[in-house]
């Protein structure tokens, strides 16, 4: 119920070495069509020609036999989006193809880049015209610039210059080439189908197309492949850390996938066996926030023995936009997603558990209207700790003045959303669920202790105006 | 995940006395939209003048803020529907509207007639000339055909005359007229929003709106919103018998709405209670199909005692066609919808549970799904009893031949789902459930006890070809 | 540039015993495309089986070589139509096709039917059921009606009760019979390519696809084609009297056309030598408004001696709307699709052609652009006598009050638009250039001399809301 | 008849100063379409803010009061494009507008640059990366590279480094700048309407939106258009030499345009005039092939005293694509825009006017069309020399090896074209019709006179793969 605030940018999938690379690319972003529903693209290559298909939209209604049948050969990339800047949505969508001087590139890109700016003013005051306002753009002006001859040293150089979060695949005349920044922020996999390598964001896009995972990516590893099969190279960096992405288990990813090496539903049950242990509660039912909430709340159920109820229901059928009546519907953005169901409610004392509070606004409509379907108690929960500080590295997150914990108190914000009660789960037991490897990530949407720092990070976390 | 399968025909709304008509109708049919997803659309009236939008596709594609704000007057009906018969899908989508006679009519239909053909073929014999294939167009050529001068005589006629299931809305200049035929297969319901009467095939399309469920339409009864306000009658009939149908209850209506005076959902779950007790089994976890089988999962659970875990993950963002892929993908169509969670399933003893089965091909592809997941055993629990029987009233139900159980011993449906074992909850425990009303009900898909026999029904429950 | 005024309403095309039968009625179509660029629809049979697509837009935009690929068999009928009446434009393209009791039956009429309202009324009354607000759905109602086992019979009896002007084919499942009403209002013609029989409005359709012009459907005459080749049968009808009408020769029809048995560009350019003949001017150049005005301008040229100067030039890609600048821009709409050539007119006298004046607006504004170009005189010159009444019979003429010349003098006219002169060709050489077979011709917009009354006809001619 | 041949790449059109801008521009484009069919765009600007729409197709089409009401700005650019290279169509359509370091910029370009490839080569060296295959790109980055701070400076700098032909325009944050190239090879005008002045490709823009014509621009001119008026300024140049484009007068401006100072009607007419001198012939009709040699046989029948008939008709509905039967029909392509009057062309000894023959296909099949209609005789007159080369600076002529006059002697061309006799206007006359100032035009395409060499000229008059 949060994919309107938290957003994290895209998905990415690429195939070398099969027949079939468009189709399965197009079933791999259907996979990953939760990491973004804006735009959707895939370019294939085969003799040194390029075919591409971007197009705003969802995979499903992007692609259809004809034009995937167009977009020829034995390798392919393909990308998809949430939320883009900038004037031309279409021209920001990806994966972004351009012809410099010594060939082809293909460009799909997870993650923000923070010395973005800088980069491309830099290049432009050389004269380079930048085509689009993403930041992955930077990146293939700098591999244009390289001085080196061979493809993969031009990349590592673009890579090495550029500091942020990136998972990202490059495609050329005759390879992809995939590279996780040093410091790790978003997840990339290989898998194995048959004779073809496949990467991936999530495991669940090799799930469906019947790829073996083999492994993560490691951070600053670059993996190539061409006809030689799959080779290692790594990006130069200095000061690097293991910094995964925490929210992406907390949240983003799907629950079927493996992701740090951990499968997400269950860390998220585990998270609500946490939570019940942490902040008990007298309560005759426990209820999800569909679909964020239900693994912690199945978790936070079995540790309490309070009853698991789905008493909120979704319907599966909602876009993009909606034409709102002139006449007040109360909650009404709320029940055009869910529906409260009265009779397992009324009298109840519920536990509604969510995975986080990002404004407060849809969590304030979702207990209001649980409390109108007859509920005696509602009780909060939240299966991470409050989100007090902005991503920099790749997710949408609102400006920190919007983020409603960074400047209320948990019993400011329970009396904000109409609840009996409201408790966090502490970032100590959220560390505790992640168990040996916690340090290898980055809490700093929690806790503010940023990874990488940039020069006007402190005018962004005090802007308003931010986003 | 049987919405291939079974297919109640549509859904209907209407509304009466309200200057944000076609906009709530719009919402309406939005909370309607898992009646039908083929063809949606509007009728609204002013001064005379109708204004019509009707299209193929999904309420949320077809209504743009231009559209809806073209559909002018205080009154609407909608519909939403599934499956079309004849050439030209969208000569056959609702509400249908003609001019004849003595005036305009917008008719929005639910369920299916058995005399159809009888009925057409004596009026074109007589030069009457159909538009459609629709069963619904009948109803139209009996009210111009009748020689009463006020129109409720009129509708009263042609509803005497015809035959099966209807819940029915019929607009004219002036009024809406609401029926629901003598037997009450398909549900219709009576709401108010301020002062605007509404009527529905469910109640969640109330609860969308803001409006107060006020009671069900009664078999047999017309009901007419026209500025006097509400009023009421009758379609004379011998021989009715309630015969509401048990599959809207089992299958096709939204866990949140109330149906024939019980919540769905609670009836759901008292299934899986019932299923739990009838048909224990030795097992460490309890999973449902989603997201059909999760309220009787729930309830299966909760009376065993073996845990609750959504090991299949449902991907949201399937839409209708997709392009497979050439090389052989193990139980595609079922990935492209479902993934199963290898970590929660790996050497586990698994009670899967669903509604029904019908073919047994999307059956057989979950079980495999989950023992390749690693599940140690798959005990599958169906929460109604075998589906032996097409139904003839509205639910777009399959050839007798193709329901696996009427030619198939529970025995060899198991070994052909791949399962370790099979049970079906009993017809009896099916009425327990429903407890004292269960007489009022319609079982014909499970015990063949047609409430209305027609002339070629024996042809047709032995024709293979019958769809 | 009068196509905007006087609209005839459609044009027809159909061949029998082709298997190109759907692509060859998408030629036919295009070529007679300037009968209506509103709509146009083909329709084919084969096996029983009916294939239609009939859109809004022309014929090229609408037919698409997948389109065609679809519409299967060996006979096809076509309608290209320009204007719609009644609320739904799609509803009234044609041809129309209906289910009845004894088959299927697609019509496409060019004509206007002057007892509709009658005959539909009745109809109404006993029971029967309009899809549309088109005359030519009265036909089939009678067909269906028609207590005669035989087709043909059937068609006779619809057609004897109908009054006014058709041009009309009607495809069965077996059959393409066409038939021309019993005044001769509108053209039909037989053609004949290898074994195929064609019928259609004018013969320029035949030229396009190599087919051989045999000769006019004669005035009440029916025409069989089916796989006993061509036969004939007659309307049953009393007082009939041929009836052509003249202003398809003066503007509608295409100048490579023969028409009635002329060449409509000869005929035209006969017109301009009388006119020359009758109204002499002293003047420097001979300017057609084009495209009307270019046959009868080089007759005047001819007879007169003074040279012929395409002075005003047409923009080709005018389409239909358009936006309008908020500044005033002198004569807009005229300068959209004509632009004077200065050098040509400066300092002359010039002599303007065209085949005649509606509302008088456009003339207007086309004398003025004229002198704005430099002319020192303009002579307005029309190849027909005065439009003083409207059409019932086909063509989509304005209301009386609206003809210019129904309530202004000849020299109250040449001081609206601004002429120096202005002189319409009479009546009586307008007969001399139809020669012996001048009392063949309806003239009933010159004279109001009607061959067919009704019984509101009077009512008409004097309402100013008429159209 | 030979658009599909000749080919000017574009038409421009600008105007500064006025609230109206983007609808005049969208008007101007429309007077300009003839120019250019495959896509059009128009980019307007307002506080530092661009507003752009730019798509395949006609103007008309593309073109919607809605999306018009979005370009804000008081002041525009337009283009309308004939034909395209490179992969991506809507990539290369125009204007094409740039963020770059200093700026936005608009650029609207006419023409065709001969040493592009050998700038974009060195430009990419450098690291620049092109978005697209037009040549006018690498105007924009040679202004991108500038070292000059001044945005008139920058111009000035990269259009004397390239060379070839270009009218353009180019629209920056405050300011319209328009130039031509040295040599002038192709038009481009300024106007005024009241406060605002506007550039055009030609004078009948200026005539419909109602503007007054002032003069051309110069060869080497720069116009600046911004707050302080119009200014003018130099492209520094050695060896310029006029080189005005003589196929503009004979084939491509519209007839009611004002050409380097000559109204192109009344030019065509007098080349008609010099041909019937030079090449008379005994005949009964003079008819034109339209429209391209209808001026052109007026003064050929004025000279000769050979009455002029309108024999040839054309279908005014004919798009670019169309679908072929399989069964063969004579000259099928020609049929679609044009039908031969038998009436008029049976038994003449007919003069068949054009303005020139590019491949010799499409004359072939109009002669024969002539002579099936009956024609006795069929002279073939050509308003212009043997076209005998290819055009480097913006016309889109075949290769030299498929002009046919290249490569066979005009007995062999009568003989091809199945004409009686077959003569072209000589060299001298088309000199004599220009007077005065007939050393100012470039003559390349009739006599191989290239005013610009570049390296691999010679290759490429040689290469029959050129197109």
């Amino acid at each position: 119920m949060k994919r309107e605030y938290f957003r994290d940018k895209c998905g990415v999938f690429g195939i070398y070495n099969n027949n079939e690379s468009a189709n399965l690319t197009y079933l791999g972003l259907h996979a990953l069509q939760h990491r973004g529903q804006e735009s959707a693209g895939i370019v294939s290559a085969e003799n040194d020609k390029f075919y591409s298909h971007v197009a705003m939209g969802q995979v499903i209604d992007i692609f259809t036999e004809e034009r995937i049948s167009k977009l020829l050969g034995n390798m392919a990339i393909g990308h998809v989006r949430y939320s883009t800047t900038g004037d031309s949505h279409l021209l920001n969508a990806q994966p972004f193809l351009v012809n410099y001087f010594r060939g082809k590139l293909a460009i799909a890109h997870n993650g923000n880049l923070v010395n973005y700016e800088m980069l491309k003013n830099r290049l432009e005051e050389e004269g380079s015209i930048f085509q689009t306002t993403m930041d992955s753009e930077v990146i293939v002006h700098l591999i244009a610039k390289s001085q080196h001859s061979d493809i993969v040293a031009r990349i590592k150089e673009a890579l090495f210059l550029v500091e942020g979060a990136f998972s990202i695949l490059i495609m050329t005349e005759n390879k992809i080439i995939g590279a996780r920044d040093p410091f790790g922020f978003r997840p990339l996999n290989i898998g194995i189908l048959n004779d073809s390598y496949v990467l991936a964001s999530e495991t669940c896009a090799f799930d469906l197309i019947g790829a073996k995972y083999v492994r993560e990516v490691k951070p600053a590893e670059i993996v190539i492949l061409d006809r030689n099969g799959i080779s290692y190279d790594t990006i130069p960096s200095i000061n690097r850390k293991n910094s995964f992405c925490v929210f992406e288990h907390i949240y983003f990813a799907r629950p079927d996938s493996i992701l740090f090496n951990k499968t997400v539903y269950s860390f998220r049950k585990r998270l609500g066996h946490l939570l019940a242990q942490e902040e008990p509660v007298e309560a005759d039912i426990v209820v999800p926030v569909p679909d964020s909430g239900v693994a912690a709340s199945i978790g936070y159920s079995e540790f309490s023995g309070i009853p698991y109820e789905t008493a909120l229901i979704r319907n599966h059928y909602v876009g993009r936009t909606f034409i709102e009546p002139k006449q007040s519907i109360r909650h009404f953005g709320v029940k055009l997603k869910l529906n409260a169901i009265k009779e397992v409610l009324e009298g109840k004392r519920v536990v509604l558990v969510d995975d986080s509070i990002v404004r407060g606004t849809t969590s304030r409509k979702i207990v209001k209207m649980v409390k109108e379907a007859g509920a005696k108690e509602v009780h909060m929960r939240i299966s991470s700790p409050t989100t007090n500080y902005p991503c920099f590295y790749g997710i949408d997150t609102p400006t920190r003045s919007e983020l409603i914990a960074s400047s209320h108190t948990i019993e400011e914000i329970k009396r904000y959303i109409t609840a009996d009660s409201l408790a966090y789960l502490s970032l100590e037991s959220l560390k505790k669920a992640l168990s040996s490897d916690h340090s290898d990530y980055c809490y700093a949407c929690f806790n503010g202790d940023y990874p990488i720092k940039f020069p006007w990070m402190d005018t962004r976390l005090n802007d308003t105006m931010f986003k």
